[in-house]
This record gives C-alpha cells, structure tokens and sequence, in this order.
C-alpha cells in the first residue's frame, strides 16, 4: 500500500507499477485531481471509496484520502547501484545501516540518500527494518528512486566491495573528526543501530572511523540525523 | 511523566525536579540499580509498583520499567539563552522552528540543539508540538540540558533579537548553497513545517535564505534530518 497524497503522486510519476488506486468518495481539492489525471495518464485503475473503507485499507492510519496499491516493494542488487554510479561517472556512494529498527529512521535516512545523491542503500536481511508503507511513508517518495538491497552478512559484503576498490567509513565514537577524512573516493558509509551503535564485527571491517563534534551534554543524535549530517559532509567534500 | 531508563536516569542527573519514581518489581538490572542509587542520593521518592501500573501510567507504551513523574516541563525565556551564550563566551546560537508538528521531529531538534552547541530552541505557541512526554523521549535526554522557550510571535521576536545583533538564516529551496554563507556569528537557524516549509513573513524577516544541496529526485529533505545538516554547517564554520 502506497498512502498519502505525495507518495501516491511520486509512486506514480516514477512508472511504479500501481495496481489499484483508492479515492475517497468527494475528494475534489487540486493535489487529489493532479493524481487523478496522472493515473488516467498512466491507465492505472482507480475507483471512488466511501472514507471508511480508505481507513479499512490504511496501514499508516494517514492516507490523506488516497490509497495506491502497488506491488510489493522490490529489493535491488548491490551490483546494480555500483553500475548505477558507473553510468553516471561518479565514484559510488553507498550508505549501509548496521541495524537501523525504527521504520521512521529508515525512510528518512532512504530520503537522505535520495538527496544527497548516493547510489543505494543497504540494509541487513535480519534484526532490522525491512521496507514497509511506513518506510515509504517516511522516505517522502525516494523510495521509488534509490534502490535498497538487503543482504545476509553486511561485514562480508564489506570484505568484497573493498575488493572493488571502496573504502568504508562508520559513524562513531572515538573516531577521528570527519571533516579531517578524506572522503571523496568511492565510499560506503556505515551507519549503527539507534541504541547500540556499529556492532565490533562490522566496525572492525571499516576503513575509517568518523565522528561528528559533540558539544553538548548527552551522547548520541538519532540515527538519521547522524546519517545526514555525514552523508553530506561527504557531499560538501565531493563538491570543494 | 519522563519514561525510559535514560530518560530517567538523565533527568535525575540534571537535577530537575522529579515528584515521585515508580520502578517495576523485580527490577533488578544494572542500569535500574543506578536510577534506584541516584533517586536515594537526590532524596526523590520512590516506590516499586507492578508493572501492570507503570503500563497505565505510560503515555508512550515504552517506560522499560521505569517512569518518573517530573514537574510538567518549563519552558525558558529568550533571554536566558542569551545569557547562556555570554556566560559560555560564544556568539548565540538559536534553533527556531516554525511550525514543527511531529513530536518526534521536535524531540530529534532538541537533541540535535543541544550536541551542536545551540543555546536554545524556539517553538511557537500555536501550530506547533509543544513539550510532551513523546518529545523528551526523542530528545533522548537533551531536554533536560537545552532550554526550549515558547513565543507567540516568531517573526516579532526575529525583529527584537536582530536589534540585539542576531542574524537570522532559514532554510528553504532557492536560497545560496548553504557553504557559501557566512555563519559564523551570533545567528538564528530558522526551520520551517514538515509539509510547508517556512512562512512567508518569517521567511521575509530573515537575512540569509540557506540551501541545502539536492542531488535527487524528491523534494525535501526530513525537517530534523535538515535542521542537523545546516546546524552542523554552523559547527564546522564556526570551528574553521
């Protein structure tokens, strides 16, 4: 289920294949009609339902009067975000989450990555947030334009994209200041689980440990603060 | 009521006033030790209650055995941040939000606020999240060291704090890439809605429109996400 008026209309713009589309029965305000014409456009089924059934269907408990129903979520490969960075000229910039377990977290650090222009993002296959309506929710549409590929053991995936020439970064303490990293070449930047940080294992693989300067009293930003904030110090250092 | 263990745990460390504690029976684990050990060397009172009441209790379903039941949040003035900033002998700091309505968001800023050095966060008394038990639970901990002030008028206090020196930058599409402005002196980051962004007559009262690269499909980044990225470009300028 794709719920909400910006994701429905980002679902539907980026060619996702929507199976059904829902809208609430006298829903005539510009952003409802402007989804109208986009799925008469694309031929994509849609058919007027009374509000209660939209609060049937709704996962979010937030549909804004309309309910895309779409395929399930597809996972990508990571081999297709490296050749995705080739054939854009860029040196690859993946983002990797150690754990991350709150869906909100996870589509706002999916939303990051849209913005920030790294080529996927990847998450493990077990004890973590996998991709839900609550996920695409959060990532506010980029979901349907940054693929996210899940994999069983993210230190071994590690191991081979080093072979292939990345250099991995985590967020941690202790680490050394990010703006004295260099982190312009290609990169995966690993990002910890919300109350345990990177896990020994992984940490032990990385190339590099970053840190955020911490000014004040408590310990830790949230997780996808934290991913933001290094995902565009490596922005700000690939533009300079 | 402050529900978690560091929730708790942080609030009876920063000495804020906590009327009673209630501890799960049977609770016996380090870290409900050291609540239980500070409780006693503050003199709050405590009681172990079964866990059935600390559920009623619980306004976010998530206390973990612990909830405090603290003097409902005070909110600060203006002027004690400024006087934060003269004490600690830095140009201020100020985090203004225009309309957050995300508790969860809300908490996020404050935590941020506080580990980037900010010497407060400015919230609107109407529209907005005001201070509740789901917004000091997201700040994990930083509301206790931060202070937040309500204002009813955001774009009149602008006027007043930049007669007082403050320069006042907001974040939105279409301003100068944020590494090309000069953010090192007494400055007001001004974040705007989640859906909206910032309102046109605060918009007009600032002095610098700050944007933030955007190499994706989507629109907008996630406003904490945001807030940190441009609080933090105020981190590194300010250190360079």
């Amino acid at each position: 289920m794709i719920e909400g008026r910006n994701p429905v209309l980002e679902a539907l713009r980026s060619g996702r294949p929507i199976h059904r589309l829902y809208v609430q029965d006298g829903c005539q305000d510009g952003p409802v009609q402007t989804i109208v014409r986009e799925a008469k456009k694309r031929d994509v089924m849609f058919q007027f339902v009374p509000r209660q059934r939209l609060d049937q269907l709704s996962e979010t408990g937030r549909h804004q009067g309309v309910i895309a129903q779409a395929a399930a979520y597809e996972y990508a490969e990571v081999a297709d975000m490296l050749e995705l960075a080739r054939k854009k000229g860029e040196p690859p910039f993946l983002i990797l989450l150690d754990g991350i377990e709150d869906p909100h977290n996870l589509g706002a650090i999916i939303r990051t990555a849209n913005l920030a222009g790294a080529h996927g993002v990847i998450i493990p296959r077990h004890r973590a947030a996998g991709l839900t309506a609550v996920v695409a929710k959060a990532s506010a549409g980029a979901l349907n334009f940054t693929p996210v590929a899940r994999v069983t053991n993210l230190s071994a995936l590690i191991e081979q994209l080093k072979e292939q020439g990345l250099w991995f970064v985590c967020a941690d303490m202790g680490g050394e200041m990010m703006y004295r990293l260099n982190l312009t070449g290609p990169i995966g930047l690993v990002i910890g689980n919300e109350g345990n940080g990177v896990s020994r294992l992984v940490r032990e693989k990385c190339d590099m440990v970053a840190s955020i300067p911490m000014k004040g009293e408590i310990n830790s930003l949230n997780a996808s603060v934290a991913a933001g904030v290094l995902a565009y110090e490596i922005v700000r250092q690939r533009m300079g």
